[in-house]
C-alpha cells in the first residue's frame, strides 16, 4: 500500500469533499494546494518556512530536475526529500508539460487559452508514438523522453506521488488531433504503469531512494466532452492511485470549469483528483466545488517575484500591486485576514519600499505571503466543508 | 546618557579588549561585527534571521535611505527600527562615503587601494567648505548635504549611533590635500556636534523617533602618521560618544593595519573604536589585536550574492566558490565549524545546485551563512580575550 485516500466529509450542495491522503512521508488533508519547487526549491523560500505556514505537499518538476542536477545525482544524495531538506510528501510531474511547451511555444499560454507569444518551433523536438526528442533549455543538448524514461527519472527523484508521461496537444489542435493524441497518451500511461510495476523490485541503474511511490494517471481529451468521458472511463479501469485532469482546459476560466464539470462525474469517487496547474483564488474555490481534491500552481511565487500580493478582496481580483504609490506610507499589513510571517511583522509601506529599492527580501516576503495565503484559504475551505458551511464561504469569498 | 562603554577584559599581548556598549535599544558585546542593511534590509535576510544568528547591531546607509524612501517617511513610520522590524541597536553612517564615491569614481576601490575602474567624474558633485552637492543615483536629481543636513537626516532615521559628516579624499590625493581635507572634516565634525546638541530638545521638521542617539566622530588623516595623530588628538577633546577610523586606509592590508597602528594609540581608551568598512576574516582578527571594537562591512552578503561562502580555511583565504564543480556531490555542510541554519540543514551539493540553477534561495542561504560565520568568529574572538587565549586563537586562525 503506497497511498490511501479517505473521504471525511462531503458538501451537500456541490461535489466538494474533504479527505485525507496518506503517503510514505505523511498525511495530506484535502482539498490541498501544493506550492511548486521547480528546481528543488520553492523560489526564494526554505522548506521550513513553507512547512511552518501549512504546506503539506510540494511539487517538483521532473524536466528541470532531470536536466539539473540530474536524477541520478539526486538519487545518490538520498532523493529529493533529503537533497532539498523537505521531509513531507512530494509530487513530481512527468516532464511532459515542459517538453511539449518547447514544441508548441509556451504551452502554459495555450492551456490557459492565451495566444502564443512566440512562433511555434516544430523543429525543436520530434514526437513519435514511442518517444519525445527535445533540446535542453540550458545548453541545447538533445534528450529523449519515453514513458519508461520519465518513470525511471521520477524513481530517481523519489517523490511520493509520480505522474504518467502524457502528450500535451496544443489547444487549437481541434477534435481529430486531440482524439489521436488521447490514444497515444493512453498507450503511454499503460506503459508507465507497467514499467512502474516492473521496477518495484529493482532493475534500475540506481537505488531508488523512495520505494513507496504512488502513480497517478492523467485524464485528457481537451475541451471535448466525449473525449474527456472516454479518457476518464478508460483510466478508471487501470490500477492508478489517483487521477489528474491535464491537457487543454480551454480558452478561459469559464471553459476550464466546464472541462472539470464534464470530467469529474466520470472519475472514480474513491481516488484523489488533481487539477494540474491551476491556482487562482476563484478557480480554487470553484474547482473544489466541482470535486477537485489537489491543486498546484507556480502563481504564488511568480506573483511574488513580480510584486503582486494576494489579498482577500474580490473587487481587486484578489491581487495587490505592492509597487503602487498608494502603499508608500500604509502602515497596515498586506492583508488583514492573513496571519503569515510577512503580515505579522511588516507593513505595506516597508514592502513597497523593498520593491522600489529592488531588495531581494521583498520578493521573499511577498512570495511567502502568497503561498501562506493560498494554504490558509485551502484550510479554510476544508474546514467549511467539514462544518457544512462551504456554500456560504464560496458566496462570501467570490462576492456572489 | 545615550551610550555607555565598559571594558571587561584586555589581552595582555596586544591591544585587544572585550567590552559592552549600552544603547537605548540594548547591549552590544564587543568586539562586534555589524551586518550592513544599506536600504533597510540585510540583503535577502530578515531581521529575525540575523538576530537569531547573533547579530547585535546593524548598520543602515544614510545616503540610500535619504534618497529612498526618505528620512521623513521613515520618521513618520516610527523610525528605521520599527519600519524594518529590527528592535536592536542600529548605527547609521553620515552619507559622506557615498556622496564622495560619486566624485571619485568608486571610493570603495580607492580606500581599499584598488585602482579606479571608471573615470573620475568631477562634474557630478561640487564640494565647498559648507556643503556637498551631488546627484541621486536613482534619478539624477540634485541634492545638497551639509553637516547639519546629515545629522538631521540621521535623526529622522533614528539610529542609536550616528556618525559625523566627513570628506573622503581620494587615496592618491597626497599629503597636502589630505591635510587640508582634514581641516575641513574637523570643522564639519564640530558643526555636527553642535547641531546634534542644539536639536536634542526639538527644532526639527519632524518628531525624531529616537531621542537617545549617540554621536561618533571620525578620525581622518589618510596614511600619514602625523595627520592621524593630530586628528585623534583633536577629536578626543570633543564630547563624542565614540570614534571611528575613516578615510583612506592605504593600498593594501598591510598599510591598512599600519594606519590602525598609528591611530589607535592616540584615541581615548574609554571610548569604543569603530574601523569603518572592514570585514575580511584576517582583518577582523588583526584589527581586534590592534584595539578595534566595532566593524561593519557589506562583504558577507555581497560574497553571498556572488556564490562565495566563508570557510575556516586559511589556505583558501577563508573563501569557497560554491559553483565549483568539486562541490557537485559533496554531502557535507559549507563549513564544519559553522552552526548556522544553512550549515545545519543543507549540503554543499544542494547549495551548488541552487547557484547553478540561479535559484534565489542559494543567495539567501550563503548570505545567511556568511553573516553567521563572521558573527560566530567575533563571539569566539571575544571569548578568547576574556579567557586569555586570544594570542592562541589569532595564531590558529591565521595559520601563523
Amino acid at each position: 500500500m503506497t497511498l490511501a485516500f479517505d473521504i471525511e466529509a462531503r458538501d451537500p450542495h456541490s461535489r466538494a469533499r474533504a479527505g485525507r491522503i496518506t503517503t510514505a512521508h505523511g498525511v495530506i488533508e484535502t482539498p490541498v494546494f501544493m506550492p511548486v519547487g521547480t528546481r528543488g526549491s520553492i523560489k526564494s523560500l526554505t522548506p521550513d518556512e513553507v512547512r511552518n505556514h501549512g504546506a503539506q505537499i510540494i511539487l517538483g518538476n521532473t524536466y528541470h530536475l532531470y536536466l539539473q542536477p540530474g536524477h541520478e545525482l539526486i538519487a545518490r544524495m538520498g532523493g529529493l526529500h533529503h537533497f532539498m531538506g523537505w521531509d513531507g510528501p512530494i509530487l513530481t510531474d512527468s516532464g511532459g508539460f515542459q517538453v511539449f511547451s518547447l514544441v508548441y511555444g509556451g504551452i502554459a499560454d495555450e492551456i490557459k487559452g492565451r495566444r502564443p507569444t512566440q512562433q511555434v518551433q516544430p523543429g525543436m523536438v520530434k514526437v513519435t508514438d514511442d518517444a519525445v526528442i527535445f533540446k535542453s533549455y540550458i545548453d541545447g543538448s538533445m534528450h529523449v523522453f519515453t514513458p519508461e524514461r520519465s518513470i525511471e527519472i521520477q524513481k530517481g527523484i523519489g517523490a511520493d506521488i509520480i505522474l504518467c508521461f502524457d502528450e500535451l496537444p496544443p489547444f487549437h489542435a481541434g477534435y481529430d488531433y486531440t482524439a489521436r493524441s488521447l490514444e497515444r497518451t493512453h498507450a503511454w500511461e499503460r506503459r508507465c504503469l507497467m514499467f512502474h510495476r516492473a521496477t518495484q523490485e529493482g532493475g534500475l541503474p540506481f537505488v531508488p531512494p523512495n520505494p513507496y511511490q504512488a502513480l497517478f494517471g492523467i485524464v485528457h481529451g481537451g475541451v471535448f466532452p466525449d473525449l474527456r468521458r472516454a479518457s476518464a472511463e478508460y483510466l478508471r479501469e487501470l490500477p492508478f492511485d489517483g487521477l489528474c485532469i491535464g491537457g487543454s482546459l480551454g480558452e478561459n476560466k469559464q471553459q476550464m470549469r466546464e472541462v472539470v464539470d464534464m470530467t469529474v462525474p466520470h472519475m472514480p469517487d474513491h481516488l484523489p483528483r488533481h487539477l494540474l496547474g491551476i491556482g487562482d483564488v476563484d478557480d480554487l474555490i470553484e474547482c473544489v466545488a466541482r470535486g477537485i481534491d489537489m491543486f498546484d500552481c507556480v502563481s504564488p511565487t511568480r506573483l511574488g517575484r513580480h510584486g503582486t500580493a494576494l489579498v482577500r478582496d474580490a473587487e481587486r481580483r484578489w491581487k495587490l500591486n505592492v509597487a503602487n504609490a498608494a502603499l508608500r506610507d500604509d502602515p497596515t499589513p498586506l492583508d488583514a485576514w492573513c496571519d503569515c510571517y510577512t503580515c505579522r511583522r511588516y507593513s505595506r509601506a516597508y514592502i513597497h519600499h523593498l520593491f522600489r529599492a529592488q531588495e531581494l527580501l521583498g520578493i521573499r516576503l511577498v512570495s511567502l505571503h502568497n503561498v501562506a495565503f493560498l494554504l490558509k484559504l485551502m484550510r479554510t475551505i476544508r474546514q467549511s466543508i467539514i462544518e457544512g458551511r462551504f456554500a456560504h464561504l464560496r458566496a462570501e469569498w467570490l462576492g456572489i
